[in-house]
């Protein structure tokens, strides 16, 4: 959980997954996670996901340009769409810019 | 799980959970998804947790404006000060205007 800055880029993937090949998609999120860190550009990502599904993936980066090549990496483009073909049964995807940031800690 | 046009606000809270009364912020995470569900601009919110005590809600608003109401509304303000009391080891929060959105549905 980390705070970025003013005009960075927040990519926010909502999704639903089905009941199946809960391995093959940890596998491949564990993959993605890591090899999204090392884009350039990448600025860091918080994820969480509930007992009935519904998952929420937010990642930062540093400019539009990056997000889009993210977007556009053929390994990440692979993956996409064995998501659509297993492991998702609906998702949303946000691009937003970010525009005010806070952080506390106890 | 809503699309959400371009130029909405985009409220982004990822919080670490204390393991301290888990159904008093059950009650007041209700209470305060049904007080924004009816504030002016509200457009939707999505929310997942893991079982490690992460959790992210984002919540979409139609302007800055509406945004910046509710998080100034009283009621808001005090579940608040709760939160930072009792609830949250530590939170961020990222305000972000959505520049482009997709769906998608098996």
């Amino acid at each position: 959980m980390l705070l970025h800055p003013k005009a960075s880029i927040a990519v926010i993937f909502c999704a639903r997954r089905t009941d199946e090949d809960e391995a093959g998609y940890q596998a491949a999120a564990t993959a993605m996670g890591e090899l999204a860190a090392s884009q350039p550009g990448y600025l860091g990502q918080d994820h969480a996901r509930s007992a009935d599904g519904l998952g929420i993936t937010v990642s930062y980066w540093q400019d539009d340009a990056s997000a889009k090549a993210w977007r556009d990496h053929p390994d990440h483009a692979r993956i996409r769409d064995e998501g659509r073909d297993h492991w998702y049964s609906e998702y949303s995807l946000h691009v937003a810019r970010v525009e005010r940031a806070y952080d506390w800690r106890k």
